[in-house]
């Protein structure tokens, strides 16, 4: 037997194992430190009082005989279908319950859609990047390019038309960056892409932090976009369900003439069993209007972290992406230190702990990201110390 | 943009669609017809209160944030480990916490494993087969071989020394067959591989059914299969969580010096995000004294219409396998009828429907499979008509 040998080209990752063996030395060497955490990229909120209650009659069902709910259809349930419909209607965006299929996580089905392409494809990922997108691409073989993203072109990389490639990803607004395209951006992708009859992997996580009504939720209010994207979202940050684990998949009809959509189909109908049916009810809440206000409010707690962090940084002259419509802050390191002196001077000045932007690539190294799940008071207990160390 | 060829390869399935149709219309061309199904894969009784009573105290968890969860470790959280690792050393098998893999379900996993294997690796699969073995590795390319089982073998083949493969699928007990094999097949099977350096991937999702205590329950508990076998199990049946999508895998760090298993981690970190923590809680509860008491009532209750149905084939003196270790019974069709003629001749003249082997495989035709998954007084009467409809 021979093992998958791409494996052997991945490279280990050691950014947040040395993140926390580094915090856990200053914290040895220095007990009475009062260390705050923006490096967290996880939700810190208890789900609201909607999900949770839609949870509990869901166990409920599957108590009883008569509303047990044993397999369910592999691609979700219909009222999940249609919820999510409606979702997309209010940000005028028609789809087909068809063309959307649930699952366990934006990160699953970013991984597991590569199933359907052929592994001659050349992938294009801008650089600094969420990691998986390289992983699950060298697991497979895949030739992978790079779009510089960088300080010149706001961390917001346009197509260069003489690079060649059939897969491309977008995530917008984006992780680790922060920074959301606008339509004329996201347009000039989607012509790219079908100039090329290449596929966009559009990851759109954090849509649900977008305030700015002029910038785009979905890649599908481009047009062009339903017959060249895939469009990857997720509760997780929208609905604290990163512990609870639902997302959603849409794969257009228009896509190939239906081809990817009815392969996508066939991939989960044979390698996945669907989302527990408590979790889509759970889900299926946060698009009633009581969910939808709740969670609502919960994001508001987050945006608020982001705008102190972000009147911050201002304040400091200090550049840096996102922030606005979105979770992360992504800083240019003062005084040209690189990521990781940045991250030990903050960590030993400020006792405040972030995320060095050269984990996520090249062209991330003399960035840094902060991040808005924390808690309200250690979030603005943070600026105050950042304002302290980092004033001219 | 390049599609993944070897989709084009695999075969469309019409079994349960056909069995769906067949049924609607001799149901509208007599609608006074009592149709009672024993073709359901698909477990009918409720969660048991000792797991409904952990999903709502999980639920409650998430709805405070004292106690909220969000991201968990991929591979699932240390009390479910540490309640499978007592599990398993109830039927004698010592396994590491590092070696259990929380899933969401062993289907998914049966298909994600192959990640992990290079694509020129030869596949073995018996034949009548899940269909989900050999369209996975369809789905990658692979070359399939397949193990004859027939009523000579009682559909438990052993293997042929002069076959050479690398990946070998056993289900046991079986599905469609309900065969189960003993401690000297699956010996047989452990050495062969072992000889072959071949990775055997071991399907044990309905180990809950086996009674006979001279039948192994895990592959572990034969000797040296800690170096050549990946179990698979699942909760779906042992505790009804086809729609609330439990399982595990245990990859034991003998494979390859612990090769597999650090692949196997880095697939799951890098294209996986765990199952819920609110089901995850809900599994762990199978295994305290109250919810395995449960859980074994429900299993009874299964385990009786196995009972009846056994009884009634075996005084028809219709030959069969399964029934006694599977809620599955494999029955020979009477007068040389081929699968989908019985089929007929059963929906019309005992309106009782049953699954067609030839759906699962060439060796299937010629058989047929019932279930056990019913009411019990709908079983019950299925048996009597089945009685009165045989009987020579």
């Amino acid at each position: 037997m021979q093992t998958n040998k791409n494996y052997d080209n991945l490279e280990q990752s050691y950014l947040f194992s040395t993140i926390a063996r580094k915090v856990r030395e200053y914290s040895e060497a220095h007990p009475e430190a009062d260390i705050i955490r923006l490096g967290i990229g996880d939700v810190t909120r208890p789900l609201v009082p909607a999900v949770i209650d839609a949870l509990h009659a869901a166990v409920e069902d599957q108590a009883k005989q008569e509303t047990f709910h044993g397999y369910g259809d592999e691609q979700g349930y219909g009222f999940l279908h249609e919820a999510l419909v409606g979702y997309y209607k209010s940000h005028g965006v028609e789809l087909a319950t068809n063309e959307i299929f649930i699952s366990d996580g934006a990160k699953s089905d970013l991984g597991n859609i590569l199933d359907i392409f052929g592994t001659d494809n050349t992938v294009l990922v801008p650089d600094p990047v969420y990691p998986v997108y390289v992983d699950t691409n060298v697991m497979a073989g895949r030739k992978i390019v790079f779009a510089d993203a960088n300080e010149a072109n706001g961390f917001l990389p346009l197509p260069d038309e003489s690079v060649e490639c059939d897969i491309i990803y977008i995530c917008s607004p984006n992780n680790p960056t922060g920074a959301a395209y606008d339509r004329a951006g996201l347009k000039a992708w989607v012509d790219y892409a079908n100039k090329q009859n290449a596929v966009i992997l559009y990851d759109a996580a954090y849509e649900c932090f977008i305030e700015d009504e002029t910038l785009p939720r979905s890649i599908y209010e481009i047009e062009g976009a339903k017959s060249c994207a895939i469009e990857f979202c997720s509760f997780s940050k929208m609905a604290g369900f990163t512990g609870t684990r639902c997302g959603w998949t849409v794969v257009p009809t228009a896509l190939l003439d239906g081809k990817l959509n009815k392969m996508w189909l066939r991939r989960q109908t044979t390698k996945f069993n669907g989302v527990p049916y408590i979790v889509q009810k759970g889900a299926a809440a946060c698009f009633t209007e009581e969910g939808m206000k709740q969670i609502k409010e919960t994001l508001g707690y987050y945006k608020q972290n982001a705008k102190v962090l972000a009147a911050t940084l201002d304040e400091l002259g200090i550049w840096y992406t996102g922030g606005k419509s979105s979770p992360y802050l992504w800083l240019k390191c003062p005084n040209g230190m690189d990521s990781w002196t940045f991250f030990d001077y903050l960590l030993e000045n400020a006792n405040v702990v972030g995320t060095p932007g050269a984990g996520f690539g090249k062209n991330g190294d003399g960035f840094f990201r902060l991040t808005a799940f924390g808690d309200q008071a250690r979030t603005k207990e943070a600026a105050e110390r950042l304002k302290k160390l980092l004033q001219k």
